[in-house]
């Protein structure tokens, strides 16, 4: 055998968030030990009809799981950890890793899939260092917008990898822990052989938002306010719930929240020491009528227009205490998550209607604030100096852009990969190159319970129903003659309003009888064929009349 | 019977555009008079499944078209003029008036309808003034992203109604005929009861970016361009296109033009002398191949990444003239209508896959264009002076914030009505109020031929379809004992793969028998009961079983 396919290689391989925001997932291979870093999903997109959520397609961690020494989890939120509780049944349940606050959320979680005895969760302190297989891990702080975010530096046999996780950068966080430059400093001094780096907000131009600034605009706001500030947010997004409740104490009002995940986190971020929240200023929310308005903030979730969640609740009057009233301002601090944009402006109108004022401020968007821009990006390639480059964490045109500010600041364009999921980089006596074979890559998509049982052909038959319903035409038959005994039957729904579509019902039927008396004894013995027919002929009738293209379900019933 | 009943009142009612972006559509009813404003269309929302466009409810014109004087259209845009060929038809085809351009846009789309015969078009000038019914009409210019674009005076018993149309204040336009002051003030000098003004961009602080801006940019990537340039845009946009015209011009460069829609476009606007496109720089498609490529732009459809437009084609190699390479700039010019967010991402992903630079400016964003923003909109107000104000043009919110503009340069609170969709603001003796009564209002759909047949039944079952599938059950039975005659048939589309799902389906099968079994002859005479039955006790099963609710369809058989 020649020496090249003898030799072991470090191999690098996203599963998933290079061609997409969401599913982050990261594999880092050597021989007989495989590290995984991050194990997010995502909310579907518009066309996974009927979906929850969508987590990376894991056959080749299933196949190898004997090799998995540990996954690593950069911070606490779902689209770095949402696919835990789906995927570690079905690879043998390795150990995960984090820091305080990442855990606690994950246990949170865990606990209501009733799973968190079967998980070994591990944390560890930023300064600490693991040994997983033969990969040597270290860590760097950044800065997100959640507390006790990290970065990763994993020492391969090949050379350092090093993994930033989502980042910004900012002299005066909130939690006031800034990034470790010291340490950044110190894996570029030993040499950086492959730098994977957020692309996020690759396409926008400048400097992250501290957030201070941030803060500033929310205190602002809580100047202008007369009545109650109802902020609706992200529960997982705890450096801007913290930033409410600082204002709320600067401008001495107490707080209550409304939604459960809202609870649970601040719950969780407390209890950890993440959230700086006197007890003093906490109010369960059947107490707030204590108070007059001008004393109250509540933190709700609702801020993507979900229908059940308590801000939509309160915008259609059905919250049970809380009536918005006239004088109300309610803040939206998150940006629509594609396809939510008709569900929270519809929160938002309601909202109006009631007298409430409603802002929204771009400053306090989610990805405006937690992801280093074009500026900060180059900061850190800079920093790091890394031979190779990949960029994760994005739509494919947003590691192309971060691919530009590595070239503009002299990272050569040969020694940038800009991958797919499923991609392998092959990196051997440091030279890297992408393999030619390539891992089962894509969604595997949740529904309900069930994990991957809704796939391309049941996401098809959803996209056709959605479009223009559906007719099951139901023939008995004789099945000597394979004759029509009586005449067919229609049944539609999401196709026309049956009730007032008498007429074409009725043609659709004589069509069907045409059908079967034009032609003869040959299809007694083939159902699919005569299927076919009915399905062909009153399909072309049926566009003909309607120019629509219903699933059509022809039913057989033999007598 | 009192005076005030008596005496003839105006009613200012709109029919759309007042809830949602596009759809915009005015009425002003004066006794036995009544004209309309513009007769958009919009495209569906998300919730709209399978629907092609929507339209305003317009039973109360069905009801009232003989007192239908005239409709005004204030500029060629399809959020202005695209229910004609829908609305026409049930309103007995009164007259339509517009500009050159605009009837010219008009009459090219309804010859697609084979409509044009039947509409009679009447082309103003802005100069001209027309009577309809008791109603004395002037126009008055305004700057849009498209030529030839006028707001109306209407002058009626009651005082002088004015609606901007879309406008912003560009001092120098594409088209070089800048915003009529001199009318305004006219109007002004007169008095103005009501005005009617666009609220797009109410929430967008600062003023319009003037095409010339516009025009900068655009020729700044023009200089930048090593290869062929590919520019998507909207069709209807001309004042993009002839600026995209003129940097080709100034770079010596020539156009073609690709996509349907975008040829007639060009075509209409050309001949009729609003854009200025020198022969000698056309090339038809099957010629570019004889230039160089920093000799070529292309104009194409499909910024919105429509699957079958041109630039959705390319991006997938489909295009039988243009094969994406490395050294093509493409420009996308208008930012995503909510939904299509996933299509357009798609198609740029494609574009840099086969080596394309992709720029998409915020500043070229259709909406960033050609609409006024807030000191925009202040100055309009300020130079009508009106007693009372209607920001129309926009969701409610947006309407909100426009009277918060109406009211920062002192248009009392009180006199600016926030309206919806079919309510009626009731003029008499100089007092206006909202009327008690409503007139019907709300979206009338179309899809595919049919206009009005998809309502609220059918899309709710398009959404149930959508989410999880649908099952049916066909079950055969005698119909004197009510007994199962045979093992019950379950088809299933969109729920589960049925292939992979036979415990599942085979489990379901066993339910409905244990129904059938469980209870006795009272069902022979009642089918709807025994199909209620199964659907509760299969749904609940299913529920159980995978936390999804498909549609379930009995069908019972009596043999």
């Amino acid at each position: 055998m020649p020496e090249t396919t003898t030799k072991k290689s470090l191999r690098v391989i996203p599963l998933g968030g290079l061609e997409e925001v969401g599913n982050n997932m990261m594999l880092i291979e050597y021989d007989q030990d495989i590290l995984i870093i991050d194990m997010g999903f995502m909310f579907p997109s518009e066309e996974m009809l009927g979906v929850d959520y969508a987590i990376p397609d894991i056959r080749y961690l299933e196949k190898n799981q004997n090799k998995i020494r540990g996954i690593i989890i950069t911070h606490g939120h779902l689209d770095h950890t949402g696919g835990i509780p789906y995927i570690l049944p079905k690879i043998g349940y390795p150990p995960v890793f984090g820091t305080k606050l990442t855990c606690g959320l994950i246990k949170e979680r865990l606990e209501e899939f009733k799973m968190h005895k079967k998980i070994s969760l591990n944390i560890f302190d930023p300064k600490d260092s693991l040994k997983l297989g033969v990969f040597i891990i270290e860590f760097f702080r950044v800065n997100h917008n959640i507390p006790d975010g990290v970065g990763v530096g994993i020492l391969t046999p090949e050379g350092l990898v090093v993994h930033t996780g989502d980042f910004k950068f900012d002299y005066t966080p909130q939690d006031q822990k800034p990034t470790d430059f010291t340490k950044i400093a110190e894996f570029s001094s030993k040499g950086v052989l492959v730098a994977c780096s957020d692309s996020t907000n690759a396409e926008e131009p400048g400097y992250a938002i501290p957030e201070k600034k941030i803060e500033e605009v929310i205190d602002d706001i809580f100047d202008d306010a007369k009545g109650r500030i109802i902020v609706a947010t992200f529960s997982s997004l705890l450096s801007r719930i913290q930033q409410i409740i600082n204002a709320s104490i600067n401008h001495d009002r107490k707080i209550t929240i409304s939604g459960l995940s809202m609870q649970k986190s601040i719950e969780v971020g407390t209890r950890l020491g993440y959230l700086k929240f006197p007890k003093e200023y906490f109010v369960p929310l059947n107490r707030i009528k204590n108070y007059k308005d001008n004393q109250i903030t509540i933190i709700a979730t609702g801020s993507q227009g979900n229908e059940y969640a308590a801000l939509s609740r309160m915008s259609r009057g059905e919250h049970r205490e809380i009536k918005i009233k006239k004088g109300d301002t309610v803040i939206l601090s998150s940006s629509p998550i594609p396809g939510n944009e008709r569900a929270i402006h519809a929160v938002m109108d309601n909202l109006y209607r009631q007298g409430a004022r409603v802002l929204y401020k771009k400053i306090m968007d989610v990805h405006t604030g937690g992801h280093g821009r074009q500026e900060d990006l180059k900061l850190m390639l800079s920093l790091l100096q890394p031979k190779y480059f990949i960029p994760i964490h994005g739509e494919h045109h947003m590691l192309v852009a971060h691919a530009n500010l590595a070239e503009s600041i002299g990272i050569p364009q040969e020694n940038t990969f800009i991958m797919d999921n499923g991609q392998i980089l092959e990196i051997k006596s440091g030279q890297a190159k992408i393999a030619s074979e390539k891992i089962p890559a894509g969604f595997t998509l949740i529904d309900g319970l069930g994990v991957g049982d809704v796939g391309n052909i049941v996401l098809r038959d959803r996209q056709v129903l959605a479009k223009d319903g559906m007719v099951v035409i139901i023939c008995e038959i004789d099945s000597d003659q394979a004759k029509l005994i009586k005449e067919p039957n229609v049944i539609s729904r999401g196709f026309v309003y049956m009730k007032k579509s008498g007429r074409l019902i009725h043609q659709i039927k004589r069509e069907v009888e045409k059908l079967f008396s034009g032609r003869g004894k040959e299809y007694s013995t083939d159902f699919p064929d005569m299927k076919a027919s009915i399905r062909d002929r009153v399909g072309a009738f049926i566009f003909k009349k309607t120019e629509r293209r219903p699933m059509i379900l022809p039913v057989i019933i033999e007598v």
